[in-house]
């Protein structure tokens, strides 16, 4: 019916130490993922590097090839550990400039700020050369983007302000319509149902969640499809056969 | 004064669509990481990819060769779209079989259990030729452990109890150690301070994470290091040249 339909995906980098440390919980793969979403872009796969120039450069180029989009989150302030741009022009092979417009934007933003421009702050107007800005909102520093390559701040919120911007700019396809049925079942007790009512609808993929709470075992199934009326069909006919099978579905999921 | 050390490194593999559409915050990544500092291991690098065989072999032998150990979380229940074991089996190229003891470990478990021992849960038993397995406290269906691949549960307080079950059990070098000086100054401001202190301190790196909170912003600095007493006198050393700088500093960060 709906034709043949170009798939668009995306990868995310997020560098930094301080995750695969453990210290700081990462907040943007979810962000980026339910933001592509939006935009009919599917997030197709994740790597999290350290702060060193060569595994970044490493897995910029890896991503950047395979992907519509590859998106960076990290690295890009003004202090010593913040390396992705340099890391991003060692990927591109081009050198690392002042772009004249970020400058302004932190002329600007440090005018009435204690200590000015400094050196260090100057640091977040270096981009790969040959690169555009992505305007941040939140707190000045812009976010650069570079041939398929998107580079966000880490600051979750600063991150989330870039994405606003760029809402409805890039192209994409359908946006995934996820329909979400729950219910108090051990997700081994209807395997069956699950993978039956997934084979007969082409187009659909159904995955299944448990959960244990409340001293009891249940599940949510999440039916994804790019065809929305599809996926709520399915959706529908597995609420039936779970209450078929003596199961209280529950719409959206516990 | 320590000597030439060695540095354990290990991947982490998080296979799960339901992180890549956003419908799941990922919680494995930082349990996983605090445990391997614990080991005395380092995470070094993490991948998320969607549950596909050929995405999920691919990562896999990419990342069980560049590391000590890989660990993987995520698809090994019951249901259709548990993958994680049979993507293994491609991976090290031999066949998938049901395990003796996980098999008697999965009939203890549903003995007195509506349903019993199904095939769908006995899906749970099926491991790599040449495999073992890894206790599961939590919940009786083990974790896999073939070559230096640790397959853990998704649900992260599964995957934790297998964790629990292997510790002290690996191979390690010395934990790291974190030392974190909080201070209400925006990292821009400190950025050369922080930058000498590192570059004083061979052995150390550190870490500037930046927050805006009740108005005002700050930023956490983390040293890091193998030698603890290194990292503890740079912490003190950092937090004496903030207070000389007009910062008040917050042993334990902010």
């Amino acid at each position: 019916m709906s034709g043949e339909t170009r798939q668009w995906t995306a990868a995310l980098l997020v560098i930094g130490d301080e995750i695969l440390s453990g210290r700081t919980q990462d907040q943007n793969v979810g962000q980026v993922a339910l933001w592509l979403n939006q935009q009919g872009i599917r997030l197709a796969e994740v790597r999290i590097v350290p702060d060193q120039t060569d595994r970044i450069a490493e897995a910029v180029n890896a991503l950047r090839s395979g992907h519509d989009y590859l998106f960076t989150t990290g690295g890009i302030g003004p202090t010593h550990d913040d390396i992705t741009v340099d890391a991003m022009a060692v990927a591109f092979g081009v050198p690392v400039v002042i772009h004249p417009a970020a400058r302004k934007i932190l002329e600007d933003y440090y005018r009435d700020r204690a200590g000015g421009l400094t050196e260090a702050r100057l640091r977040m107007a270096r981009v790969p050369q040959g690169a555009e800005l992505i305007p941040n909102p939140y707190s000045g520093a812009p976010g650069v983007k570079i041939g398929n390559v998107f580079i966000l701040a880490g600051v979750p919120n600063i991150a989330g302000s870039m994405l606003e911007a760029l809402t409805g700019k890039l192209e994409g396809g359908r946006p995934i319509v996820s329909v979400t049925v729950g219910a108090r079942a051990a997700e081994s007790e209807v395997a069956d149902l699950l993978r039956e009512t997934e084979a007969a609808h082409p187009g659909v993929a159904i995955g299944s969640y448990p959960f244990f709470r409340e001293g009891r075992h249940g599940a949510n199934f999440v039916v994804r499809s790019e065809d929305g009326e599809l996926a709520r069909r399915t959706g529908e006919e597995l609420s039936r056969r779970l209450r078929e099978a003596g199961y209280e579905p529950v719409a959206g999921g516990i």
